[in-house]
């Protein structure tokens, strides 16, 4: 038998917004790596072997994920959202490209998912209503300069702006110097959301400007998104506003 | 009873990638409006209606299913991929905000899906390892001025680029022009893939460079990718390349 490895996003959190293309694949899974609190949204079947691990240990995951589907396993890696947004896919190809060549050999396939970016503009509109762009602001992979200079080229520009890992313990003060770049190039009006666990029971959405946005409003699970000069707020009685990106610019 | 309206990203064209909020949100409905294509992939259930309309016609469909949600009825409006993206959120919300004050009290929710970027992406690799932006090249809603801006600043910057809408029969000569655009800035070796169909039983994938890039290769179904300077190519024996954008910039 040939072992093979799905590199797989498994979504915001909400089992229903798992794809059945997903499902299949975990199911079918003799092992299933991944993030500890990723791999325990992973409904564990008879037989099946999964193993958890820390955060920042993305290449190291995928290579043992790569070994066993070498031995001939099943095998699945995991991630939240989409894997290829700011998940392992990127780690899977990397650790292929620079491993043992048997692996370029292997059956890999990524079955998409739903990103945390998709379900939190779901939320609460359709703030991505024409072009955007999706930033991460650790600079644990990339120099600070890097994500200033793309920040600064995405509000002049005009597009709508995603930042992912906008927080951490280690990261605190990175969000407030994104919002501080975009206040020299955004009005103080533009709508900015602070989307954190979408989807999950302990969901949170705060929309706000960015001239009020407090960092301390984000943590290692929100995504913020922030407007352009054009985003609309629609008020609603008794409910939370709806925001919009308006798709004409004429 | 209180009528409804669910706008609804039917994912790239697989079923399997239908999510099962989708599915289930659109087995409820009493009415469903779209484009005949995306519509013609929802299952008609007896007694649901079906209201096709053409490709154009996003803010007249976004009022009707308003309309008729306002006056009771169980509405889904859908799109391909995710609705949020180039697709009918952002007319269902502009419609909201010009029309009848009494749409506004109305439960209007948003279900992502899988988006074509993310299902482009997936089927080559991990094209999207960092910071990426999503492009419309049409100029139906947006001047062309505020399209060359974008890519010009998005290559400066080092995104990756996804392009929507990148050829129809009535804007043949955009894509033509957006490569003109990217060559001056990024390698002419950089990866750029055309995605058509994805998914879908006619799906075809090209992988190619900028400089070989032939624009004569995309139409309305196709979505290209184009990466950066330091996107990967991962030849294997006997199978398509795998491609993926290095998540460390450092």
């Amino acid at each position: 038998m040939t072992g093979h490895l799905a590199v797989i996003g498994l979504g915001p959190g909400d089992a229903a917004l798992l794809t059945p293309q997903a499902a299949t694949a975990l199911e079918r899974a003799s092992d299933v790596f991944g993030y500890g609190p990723y791999l325990a949204r992973v409904p564990q079947r008879a037989g099946q072997l999964h193993h958890a691990s820390d955060n920042r240990e993305e290449v190291e995951r995928a290579r043992a994920a790569l070994a066993l589907a070498e031995r001939g396993a099943r095998v699945a890696i995991v991630s939240g959202g989409d894997a290829g947004v700011f998940g392992m896919a990127a780690a899977v190809f990397e650790a292929i490209e620079q491993g043992d060549p048997a692996w370029r050999a292997l059956p890999v396939t990524v079955i998409p998912g739903v990103s945390a970016l998709l379900a939190a503009a779901a939320r609460v509109g359709a703030p991505l209503g024409h072009d955007f762009c999706a930033i991460s602001l650790s600079d644990n992979l990339k120099a600070w300069e890097t994500v200033t200079r793309r920040l600064d080229a995405a509000a002049s520009a005009g597009f709508v702006i995603a930042l992912y890992n906008p927080a951490s313990r280690a990261r605190p003060w990175q969000l407030g110097a994104a919002f501080e770049v975009l206040r020299r190039r955004l009005p103080g009006a533009t709508p900015v959301v602070f989307a954190t666990a979408v989807t999950r029971p302990d969901e949170r959405i705060e929309i706000t400007t960015l001239d009020a946005a407090d960092p301390a409003g984000a943590d290692m699970r929100t995504l913020v998104l922030v407007g352009t000069a054009t985003t609309r707020r629609i008020e609603r009685p008794g409910a939370a506003p709806f925001l919009y990106t308006p798709r004409s610019e004429a």
